[in-house]
C-alpha cells in the first residue's frame, strides 16, 4: 500500500508543523509555497517530503491543507472554485478568520474551513513543532456534508487536537476576544515598554506576565495585519469594551474606591 | 560552626520560597506568620525548619526577611522602628511597592528594601519553589550604608537572582508598567472571558496568550488590592495611557487605517 499524499500550500509555521506531524502519521507530504526559500527551509527542516509546483500538488494530493497568509488563502479558494482539483477528497484551510473564508469557498467540493488554536510568535518552518496542535482545540465549520465533516474531524484528531464544530460568525466573534484582543494588548504593551525603558531595564523590570506579553508582542504584522482587518468589526468592539473596562479601573484607583477592582478580581477567578 | 539563622516573617509563596532556597544554602530557617495554618503549611512543605513566636524570631535570627502582605509589612516596619531588634544585622522586605516601605522604615538600622520580580498566581507555602528567583531581577533600594547594601546584594544573589539597585520612586513607576498594568489587564481579560463564554467554550477558544492571561487572572485580590492602592497614582497613569492606546487602535480598525497598527507591531518588535 502506498502512503496517502498530503499537500500543504504555504510552508510557514502552521503548514510546516502540519507536515511534520503528518509525516510521523504516515503521510507522504508535498509542499508548495510562493516563496522558494520557504520551501527550501521546510525541506531542510524535514517538515515536508518534497517541494512541488502548485499543479503537481493538486494532481497528486489526497488531502490538501491551505496554510498561507489569510488573503493568500482567500485568493487560492477563489482560484480553486474556478478550477476544482479532481483528485483531493478533502481540502482544509487553517485561517484565523472564518466568515470571509466560508464566503470565498462557497460551492468548492470537499472543502471544510478550520482553525487550530495554536501558533507562536516565531514564524517559518524552522519554528515548526510536530506537537504544536497537541491538546489544542481545532475549530472546523460544519459543511452540508456530514460524511465530509467526519473525515475532516478525523484528520484533525490525528494531530492530537480536539476537533470542535463551530459556526463561522460565532467563531470570528469568539476569537476576537480570545485571540485577537490578546494580540493587540501584547503588541501595545510591548510598544509601551520599548518606548518607556531602555532594553536592559525593560528585561530587568519584567515579571512573568510582562515577559509573556512581550514575547507575544514579537508576532509579525504580516500575519496579524490581515487577521485584524478581516475581523475588524468584532475586534474593534472587543478592543473598545476592554479600553472602557481599563478606564473604569483607572477611575476607581483615582477615587480610592476598592469595590470595582475587588469585584473584577473575584469575577476573573470565577468566584 | 552553627548554621546562620534566617527569620522569615510571613510564610506565603514568597516567604516560603525564600525559606526553601535558604535551607539548601545552609541556613537554619525560622518562620513566623499571623496565620498558624500558614506556619503549619510551611513546615509541612519543609520550607522552614521551625515555627516560632515573633519575639523568638527576632531574638534568634541573623537575617530577617519580611514577606507578609504589603500593609502588614508596613505595620511590622513601624513596630520595628519603635523597638529595633538587637541581633539581626540585616532586615529585608520583599514588597511590590517601595516608596511607602522606605517611608515606613526610615531610620531602622540594618534595613534594605527589596523586591524580587518573581511570583505566581498561586499563593501559600504549598506553591513555593526553591528556583522561584532563579535568573530573575531582585531590586533593592540602596541605603546610606554601602557595606549594608553589599551584604544585602550578596544575600539576594544566593537565590540565583540578579540584584539590581534602584531608586524607590523609579521602581514604583517602572513596575506600574511592567507588573501592575499586566495584572490589571489579565484580571479584566479573565473577567470579560468569564462573562462572555461558558467555561468549556472559554477553555476551547483560548490560544496560548489568552491562557496565560487567564492563568494570571487567578491572582488573588488579597495581595493585589493593596499593591494597586499603594501605587495607585502610577498605576492609574499607566492604565489610562494603555486604554488610550487601545482606543486609538480601535479607531484605526474602524477607519480601515493600517498605518497605526503596522507602526505599533514594528515598535513592539523593536524594529
Amino acid at each position: 500500500m502506498t502512503a496517502p499524499v498530503l499537500g500543504v500550500v504555504g510552508t510557514g509555521l502552521i503548514g510546516a508543523s502540519i507536515g511534520l506531524r503528518a509525516r510521523t502519521n504516515g503521510w507522504h507530504v508535498l509542499g508548495y509555497d510562493l516563496s522558494e526559500a520557504g520551501v527550501a527551509e521546510a525541506l531542510a527542516c524535514e517538515t515536508i517530503d518534497a517541494g512541488v509546483t502548485r499543479a503537481e500538488l493538486y494532481a497528486r494530493s489526497d488531502v490538501v491543507v491551505l496554510a498561507p497568509y489569510l488573503q493568500a488563502t482567500l485568493l487560492e479558494l477563489e482560484a480553486l472554485r474556478d478550477a476544482p482539483p479532481a483528485r483531493a477528497r478533502l481540502i482544509l484551510d487553517v485561517a484565523s478568520v472564518k466568515a470571509p473564508v466560508m464566503a470565498a469557498s462557497r460551492g468548492l467540493p470537499g472543502f471544510v474551513g478550520t482553525h487550530p488554536m495554536a501558533g507562536g510568535e516565531r514564524s517559518g518552518a524552522s519554528a515548526a513543532r510536530a506537537a504544536l496542535f497537541e491538546e489544542r482545540t481545532w475549530f472546523y465549520v460544519p459543511s452540508p456534508d456530514a460524511d465530509l465533516d467526519g473525515r475532516a474531524a478525523a484528520f484533525l484528531a490525528g494531530f492530537g487536537a480536539t476537533p470542535v464544530a463551530i459556526d463561522a460568525r460565532e467563531h470570528d466573534r469568539r476569537v476576537a476576544l480570545t485571540s485577537h484582543l490578546p494580540q493587540i494588548c501584547a503588541t501595545l504593551f510591548a510598544q509601551r515598554v520599548n518606548a518607556s525603558l531602555p532594553p536592559e531595564s525593560a528585561d530587568a523590570a519584567c515579571g512573568p506576565a510582562a515577559r509573556e506579553l512581550r514575547r507575544l508582542g514579537r508576532s509579525p504584522y504580516a500575519i496579524w495585519g490581515e487577521i485584524l482587518r478581516y475581523n475588524s468589526a468584532n475586534v474593534e468592539e472587543e478592543t473598545r469594551a476592554f479600553a472602557r473596562a481599563l478606564l473604569e479601573a483607572a477611575d476607581a484607583l483615582r477615587a480610592g474606591d476598592a469595590a470595582p477592582l475587588r469585584a473584577a478580581f473575584a469575577a476573573a477567578r470565577g468566584d
